[in-house]
């Protein structure tokens, strides 16, 4: 491509997260006006009516039913499948020098994302792993706190992500319910985002983890299949907690649970450190909760205000942003990167590690010990 | 216009309105596929260059510095200025039959508010006022609770919209400093939006209101002209209070203030009823205090479900929305009321009772005594 | 009395205030020892049997059904009757020269709580206002923080005290509800702390109020006599709300009602100033919520350690005190004022301060208009 | 001793735990009339000189500097010292057929624990074991609504207690520091509460935890000792963590921790049911928040009104109680089932059932493996 050249992008799922990609696509050119542009190219799915609606709706030229024609037409891949398709594309489009920005968790086994990484690794192009919340912009300057060590050393770090869609028996059975296709339940849906954000906000003050014990729970077997008289097995968890020690010595304890009654998408993280302690909320995503060194209590930050992450693009001060602007900033990065050849976080490493404490929890939990990962 | 015809819209400002609206109109297709579609015709404004930007940024094909040239030209003008620019150019486009959508407050001056009403009413075309607050998915999950009965007789409503970019005495003098331009200060500027949504709220259970004492204060007398050495007089109110009647006998007390320290943009509403009793808060907008009649306290409801108004077109339970959603909302329906021939609230109508409210409330304070609006 | 002789106190009032300042009474000797010893010496009421029974219960030696028998025998009298027995009994105990503490408001009537105040000053015994909200850990931790200047000019003060127990037309009458025995409504029992706690608060820095707007309402005008087959009319406010000037030019807004459904015993201050802001609320009495020049949002301080007002004499840090202890608190700092022939704040002066407000209020619902209170 | 004999009570423990059983001993008689009569008959303790000021202060009428002298010529003996000392007088009590009240953890070991059991089991006299939390009225209210099953089948307990006195490394050293003294830390101290809550408020639904995975932290090896020049090792865990599950596969996660900067006695309690939730925070100890059936959030419920547990002895509805209220409760109830000759919870039985989890904890944090209950 030229420089002036739109980058031209392929997105292979149309469902929630290709809505919520293309939209992130689409805002760029009003509020990111420096990020470089982007041609919505190609909307790659397998049933050829809802995604044509779909690329209607969503801005894209072109469809395709098989991503194999589309990842080495395009500058970069986005793969927004599910978890089971996320290593062959991916792999496939980093070999054709295409970048590639794959959703979470990196993949349903320990074994493929290891591929992916190694793929990535390979390539010289660019491999990102869509951990968004690490765009949010309270986490950011969350993160700006701990980095500059106005919390000390850190001595907790709590996360907890409670949904409760599968409180209900008779709720109908998914992918998301079987191992092949999904790889884990909570585990890997939610806990990944858990681990990625600890590693992503203390990382550097406690390095990796070490050592974990793992607890998964199926609290009902079996779900209808919608539209049948019939039903199917869940072969995954439906909750998951882990105990986990840092390399610094610091506590982990993280959770997840689709059977969280009350709680729809309450992901929590709250830190402790010998000076100070935040916490953070993504149903209140733009609020941080702050107890500085000179501080009794934890103040409560809107992190709104124009010298906030990203929030000068944006609105005047405690005009609240919502759960589809960290998409916005998660493009906003991936495509810059992309453009100034430069790195880009969270890498496919990125997604790997954590994959490998979402494994070491399945391995504590089936043989009843601490694993080490070191 | 034709059915297929786009709708061609004509907006006069581009600075803070400009953008929302902009944006609004553009997420539509994506969020909103039943709303008429929308031609970003011609963005109006007085600096070419400036203009020329925005308008290329918010995905205007024309610009125009005289709305004069477009008023008529247009399927639809919105009127975005600062205040001393609502009345002519809206009255105008009225009378050549072009849909009218206005900022709040409707006028500076309760005249200037009656000549506008006027003019909506003996025009064919629609003529909306844009509270944007009444598109707040949990304000109109409140409202029905309202409408319902189930808070039942209504004996308290509260007001508040505090914000503090006002309280340093340095910060610099603008038009939203000057009666002549902005009609009043907090009062028209945030009272407003707190009147509009008591009214919209609970205006059916308690009627208007009746009776009005108000108090005005300005704070800081003169500011400092940015990039100038010199000052200019600060002659609207830094904050106002008002304790009013409704017609049902139910208490009013509305308060808004620039000087509020540590609040950037916190408008709240309560209201108490005779079986229960509702909070919300403008910074937490995806969410909704409610005390039902078989209830102790206060549940606080995330307004984020399928089933909540709007939540539908966008992502799943508790995937919060952000400010700007507001004005996503308002769109479509106004256009939608367009397209349909239909009636469309708040109204010029609306912005008018508002309008008087206001009138009042500085009536009330020269006077010092209760002004009647009988 | 001797050095050691205990101080002898007489208490009219055996219901929820007798049980209050009884157990008061009862506790200073364990938490707070440097606390002048008192003698429990006459409980007076006029029912001969429940007040024998409060008496045992209460810890007191004698009974009494004539106030007169006792104003003259006791060290200190502390007049807990409804507020249409305040001021003869007072008055007569002060001229006895005996130390008086009057619950609040002082009287039902201005000119009640003048006289009040003027025997005050002609005795040279103490007489305090049971103001006990005064003497809340964070309360005193606010107003130090106010003193020091935290918080620059202040600007607003807002309060507000909302209940419950009137929302039901059904509730019997009692003698809250009636003109001549209570004053008012709302207004003097919920009201009088408001303003007293705001004069505490800010007065040094913003004078006394200078200007009131007052708003009363009732709502329902009769009540079920409990037992009998009748009613008798409502003849007090059921809800007030008034909009205060103070002498620097700060705002106030004050509001109460027994018709907030939802609320049981919610009082909450809130100050805004050129640098910082505060909040507090009864029902979470230990907190304050603070946010200081340097601060962006508020911090929610636990006012429970050790260095915070009172909380050396009771429990460790985080160890929660109830609204019961504020009597304790209150009942020491009298009592040690007598011992010490000290000053003792809040005085007879600053019920009668109050009650010029109160005052104030209801001369401003009846005329429509402001009234000045040079 | 006769019908109307009070109870002779001795007390072994003059400091934080003397003083709150001995305040609640004090006030039964104001609010709890119907609580059998007591005497504080000796304190015991070994400094004569603080024991005898502690006596004069807290109403007892004699010492004693060894507690053999005491726990035979009493009704009841109250065990309040350190956990290193609860068993041996513990066991000699209850051999004499004297009542117990003991202090948690029950024991510092858990051969200890299980020899008080046993005591127990032989004796004729009540043994309770002082877990206070189950007397704030909130909590019971919450076990109402869990034993009614209105959260229905119950899938997630969550308890955490966090402090925060030794996050400086330069917190002297004290007995609770030291493993031959408390037996552990921040688990047995702060957890015993929490298994203790938890076995209470879900035990009847969920069974007995019989599964735990556990982790101990240390953070400061060593403090300095008071007045001294030196220090000492630190042999107890500054922080717990552990993953249980109960016989109806419910998923625990606990947590303590003295290192949670900010935190001060922050004790909190989450369920989660297939039909509801609560939380509880002990810093907010009357508030329970609560999510029902037909709820869609958390409504916070005020626990003070006359129906709500012990509320009818305090004060009207919103006048918030302390924490040492719990103390009354649970003296109460522990005296009031000695005069009724009834059982008393929590028992020994429960007291050793919670040390059982606390030593699988730490069994499990040695060998790094799950270790089972069964």
């Amino acid at each position: 491509m030229s420089a002036t050249d739109p980058l031209a992008v392929g997105v292979l799922g149309y469902r929630f997260m290709g809505k919520a990609h293309s939209n992130a696509l689409a805002r760029l050119p009003m509020f990111f006006p420096d990020a470089p542009a982007v041609e919505r190219h190609t909307l790659i799915g397998r049933q050829e009516e809802p995604l044509r609606e779909a690329a209607d709706r969503f801005g894209f030229e072109r469809v395709a039913t098989d991503w194999e024609d589309v990842v080495d037409e395009v500058d970069a891949f986005y793969n927004l499948g599910p978890n089971f398709v996320h290593a062959e594309p991916s792999i496939a489009a980093l070999e054709a020098g295409t970048h590639v920005f794959c959703e979470k968790p990196l993949a349903p086994t320990l074994e493929e994302a290891e591929a992916m990484r190694d793929a990535a690794a390979e390539s010289d192009a660019l491999a990102g792993c869509a951990f968004n919340y690490r765009f949010v912009p309270a986490i950011r300057y969350a993160k700006r706190l701990v980095d500059d060590g106005d919390l000390g050393e850190i001595r907790h770090v709590r996360g907890r992500y409670l949904q409760d869609w599968l409180v209900d028996p008779g709720a109908p059975w998914s992918w998301r319910n079987d191992e092949e296709l999904a790889g884990s339940g909570a585990l890997g849906d939610l806990g990944a985002h858990t681990i990625d954000l600890a590693r992503f906000l203390v990382g550097e003050r406690t390095g990796e983890i070490r050592e974990v014990s793992g607890h998964l729970e199926t609290f009902v077997d079996e779900r209808p299949v919608e539209g049948e008289d019939d039903s199917r097995p869940v072969t995954v968890d439906d909750a998951y907690a882990a105990l986990v020690e840092f390399e610094s010595g610091a506590m982990g304890n993280f959770e997840a649970s689709r059977f969280a009654d009350g709680h729809k998408n309450d992901h929590t993280i709250e830190i402790n450190g010998s000076d100070g302690s935040l916490k953070f909320s993504l149903e209140r995503l733009n609020e941080l909760e702050y107890k500085g060194p000179d501080q009794r209590g934890y103040e409560t930050i809107l992190v709104t205000d124009e010298s906030d992450p990203y929030v000068d693009h944006w609105w005047p001060p405690g005009h609240v942003l919502g759960w589809e602007h960290t998409f916005v900033h998660e493009n906003y990065e991936f495509l810059s990167s992309i453009a100034a050849g430069s790195d880009f976080a969270p890498s496919f490493e990125d997604g790997y590690r954590v994959q490998r404490v979402l494994d070491a929890v399945e391995r504590s939990d089936e043989r009843g010990e601490r694993v080490s990962l070191a």
